[in-house]
């Protein structure tokens, strides 16, 4: 953990060790200066529309800070948590594969360092003190019709979806249901928070519900602020871990796409711009949800600016998005791949949309042909894109750039 | 940390700090043979029967603790870790107080290492299951007016004991609830394994209900136990602080004494008498429920044996059993106290029940004035029961063996 | 109907008909006065401990107004009318059986003329406002976790026992549930009113819960009790038929003794006493379950007077009482019915409790044997109470008086 | 009544009275051979989209069937029996209004015979069946997630529209509801039923869910029809009243137009077609809303051809459609009732479209003015359809015919 924190020049007093080679960093180690002269730079992984398997955002990401830290540039990732519902369902690890793997990836992969766990209790808190506030009947009068912040659990379990609390004349009886941790408010804040104070404020002004004349009550009116954020503390530092190849990585925050803003934590990309040249995030699922939730939510929010956004395709997808049945994927169809091109010059135009500049990095399965590949190159020859085919990894990252 | 461990004399390698202070430590160090050629002894630290205050069980059981350390003993102490759901809530934190404490205090009564989350993850992962079984009406058909495993939250949230879930559509409407994680039978189960091999049994043959023909039906039936096991590996192994003054700790497993057999882990129990000359444990809320539990369940399933059980009383619950009300037991009546010593008198009879000797610590509060002491002692005398003041803890300890 | 009506001396112009064979009589029938210079007597038919199959009060009942006809006298029933839920269920009609029955038979348990429905109505008509009432926040602001008033349906429906309504958005959730209508406060209000006025005084002081101070909310502050009576004025006016030979029967009423008081309404009582020379009534299961109820709260409210108490027994009922299987109940056992004669002493010491002189009549069945019956005959010798075996009715009416 | 019946032709023996000036009619009063030669002519009446106080549809109705009495006709009603829900909540009776009024309005608007209360049971019944079924896991193995039959209760009751039954261990737990009584598909059936066998084949048939295949379960099935057919039997027989002038008027089944077909019975409207010349009968609320059902769904069922089809119209309801808001409708505005015409023109092409001759009735009002009247009268003229005002019912009854 020592040697990958060094690298970043960090101290070994600004790190927290979280078991083997995991550790949280302080947060004062973003106030010592920057060590170069020159700003870091932000380079957005993003991807066309995805098949059901993914099309290697994360794998493309990890690729490319190795071929940077490879090439001898500074480089280090800003990537998001995983959540254990989806793992311990029936979707992969959110940790990378193959050679571009971030470790250790169980820990990763389950409880971490615990931050969905304090996401959870601190979210959870508040639906109780709410509760317990409905119970004994103290003002502000909420109206048990109109209270809008749910439970969660960081679990895939349907049968909480949707329920009936307070029975057993225990508390007041309800109807509420419990959401999975990853799409927390509390998640959200926690990714956007600039820092505790930030925290506490965006904390103290969540919505819960209304009262019994139709004005919104807050945590803040409920005291519930103070207890939500000893419980994230710990959770509001930005984990430290690796890829395999010693890159170092921040894996911090795990906020869905589909519910939430979809992007680590602001606090981790500000980590890694800080201390490192080249700091390599993600977003959303394609470009179209998550880009925009990034650019206007996440950059808004934090004054992020990015340098360039990798575009991550593969034939498989095109030839997907080109009309082929998903079990015909492997099969060589150039055709179909040069009629789902459409799909990528969509997302190239929305890059361009934002005003940034797009990189298409083709992610090389096995059965991908040279005229399938080929037909891609073409393209983005046409649409002025560079190019480059991420296939070691090594050769694909410095393409890339 | 690393201090401390080496007074026990674990190795570097034993250790996974989690944050500063604090570490998990391997179970493989009990494989080691014993520094000392003589056994650990085991001292029970219990009460009578308490006031609402609490009688002081953890800052004897440390204050203990620290004398022996001092005089020049190897002392670990082998104590339980406290609920998030009661410090929430009005009870105080479970890490001592005063000198006799526990550190670092505010990390050990929050997340900690996440163990109580480990629990909570893995007791809820089986209802999850469940739930999914009985909505995918799969084999064995679980009858849903017959499940008993319900779900877990390490919260004191009242309005989810009783509850209707799997509405909306989602899963199968049943009735069920939530009680607190320190009262999970997982927390049960992790606190008496022996090992991993021995945790994955036990999860097997839990009972989670009975199908429609009335046959039980268990975790393993459900093929649960290797997820659960995931969740609970980190958490199987004990947790390592230390006392204000440097002693060992081992901090693991928070079973409820009401509810279940309310002991710590009986790895970390074997971790301080393997390691220590002096293992000091607790159990309980006064000695009659808790040290049923700690002998015939604890003792019985792990093959213990006491050296001494160590009585805590104060002169404050000995007026409250002599009839004095609540907001007098300040007031000195050498009388009240005299007459309460019926209780004390019974805890010393079950004591001996068990086939152990007693030692009588009195828990010495500003209040307590030399008659009401001097009431207790004459009677410990005629009792022919070691009778020890704990005052500042270091004479305390040292009179009470 | 009219030949039956004729035989009490009512006008035309007192009933109403409900279809054939049956008719609603007006209370102003009351207001007459009555035809005889001497008062009615009233004959209270109860019974001994029952077995499951019932030990004939109703046929007893019939049997004795029938032999009390053939002798010349003027004589009339007074009983319960059935409920619905249990008439579809498993038990059989309550309209009597064999040649001592009620006509029209199916009529009486089936619709009747309409009393059960008009009670449910009114009776959840008064829910209903309750829970607008919630819904709307008005004063007096009801406690939801304090509601005592249910609904009810004429039916054995398990399902409705404990629910939760007020979901989906309507209405304030909260645990609740469905009785059968026999066991309505209401059906009892009905059945103890004494007019119209009587019944909106008992209507208004229901008590349906308590508001959040804990103060009890009444019907009558909800301002329902004119509309449950609007409901329930046609069901106030007592119901006549006639038996199988003619006897004019008033069935009206239908509480259930084990949660209600059990007995047919005091109109019908009235009815009966005022318009012939005998009035029969039933109350309860066995004596001890109901005549408590009769005495005390039927005869107390309605300052009634019991000429005597005719106690049911069965030959099959005291062999069972004397430890007979119940499959054994055939098979001649003098012995045993001779120890199950403690179940009838004991009754008999009860009714001369409250002060009323006992009648055993023994409801033969083919099975009982002349031993059997005799044993039973020589106890009541002993006991100084008369005796008569109710074989055809005919005689054994006349045996009774 | 017998006075009533006499009219149309009815033997004391077809009738069973129901309380006073109420009668049911035996069904085998339809096999006896038609009084006239001629066949009975069925009249229509039906509305142009109405203001929320109704256009006067049953008093045009009334009015009308009085008229043609008065000239010497054999005229019969055929209408709607009322909801209780409704006429305790706040919308008036259904009685009809003023001179063109039923009688006994009281009785009819609250139990009536106890034909609501009889669907009420049948309906129920099934649903106490199914979830004594469920309970009991006999096959057909109902999947409690798609059981479609609800429960029914004749009032407004909001709180119980969605419910969760079957808790406390009675019952399989799920969510159900209650509808009122007049939209249950008993009803409906009720009222397309051409006899006792035509109703038993109709509740055979009534899907009440599926079984956990996915396979239809019918109440015949579940053996429910029996059962729910001997709970209606009563309920089938048409009820008969008349106007207070003395005109026939069977009044006979209720489902509503808005969530059932909105028709009387198709016995009811046989009866009068069968003992009178003129059958006048109404349907749904406007004739978009009602006639389509009327036509397309009774009709056919049942094998009836209309005569005419009488089209009510106020002027307050045009002045309305012609743009007036609706505290402004008392002032006279000839100009906004000419605009509204649009509305009479489209549900008079609608009329035509069926094949039928519409006949334009203005229900005229106090504040209607010549001006008003004579717009409509022109654009009915220019239309090709008779016109007349039904003032004080006789001239208006006159000349709508």
């Amino acid at each position: 953990m020592h040697e990958t924190a060094r690298r970043l020049g960090l101290l070994d007093d600004d790190l927290a060790p979280y078991g083997r080679d995991v550790a949280k960093v302080e947060l004062r180690a973003l106030d010592r200066p920057r060590r170069s002269s020159e700003a870091g730079r932000l380079v957005l992984v993003s991807a066309i529309t995805p098949t059901a398997a993914g099309e290697g955002k994360t794998t493309t990401s990890i690729g490319l800070a190795d071929a940077l830290s490879r090439l001898g540039h500074s480089a280090c990732l800003a990537l998001r948590e995983p959540s254990l519902g989806p793992c311990l369902g029936m979707k992969g690890g959110a940790t990378g594969g193959g050679a571009a793997r971030l470790v250790p990836s169980e820990r990763i992969n389950l409880h971490f360092t615990g931050d969905f766990h304090a996401v959870t209790s601190a979210h959870n808190l508040l639906a109780a003190l709410l509760d317990n506030h409905l119970h004994f009947g103290d003002p502000p009068h909420l109206d048990p019709r109109r209270i809008s912040w749910r439970r969660v659990m960081d679990m895939n379990d349907r049968a909480l979806r949707s329920v009936v609390i307070g029975l057993g004349g225990d508390g007041v009886p309800r109807e509420t249901g419990f959401d999975i941790t990853a799409s927390s408010e509390v998640m959200a804040m926690l990714c956007l928070a600039e820092g505790e104070d930030d925290l506490r404020r965006r904390l103290e002004r969540t919505l819960v519900g209304f009262d019994l004349d139709g004005k919104p009550v807050t945590a803040g009116q409920l005291r519930a602020a103070g207890a939500m954020l000893a419980l994230l503390r710990d959770a509001l530092r930005p984990n430290l871990v690796r890829t395999r190849e010693g890159t170092p990585a921040f894996v911090h925050g795990g906020p869905f796409a589909n519910i939430a803003h979809g992007c680590n934590s602001v606090l981790a990309t500000r980590m890694a711009l800080h201390h490192a040249d080249w700091a390599i995030t993600e977003a959303g699922f394609g470009f179209d949800l998550g880009a925009e939730k990034f650019f206007d939510i996440k950059c808004a929010s934090a004054g992020l600016d990015t340098a360039c956004v990798v575009l991550v395709a593969t034939v498989r997808a095109l030839k997907m998005h080109g009309g082929r049945a998903r079990r015909d994927l492997e099969l060589p169809d150039a055709q179909a791949a040069l009629r789902g091109l459409a799909n990528l010059e969509k997302h190239v135009e929305s890059i361009r949309c934002f005003g940034e500049s797009p990189v298409v990095a083709l992610n090389r399965f096995g059965a991908d042909t040279q005229d399938e590949i080929r037909v891609v190159e073409r393209r983005c020859a046409e649409l002025g894109v560079p190019f480059a085919v991420s296939d070691h990894f090594e050769r694909g990252g410095e393409g890339a750039i």
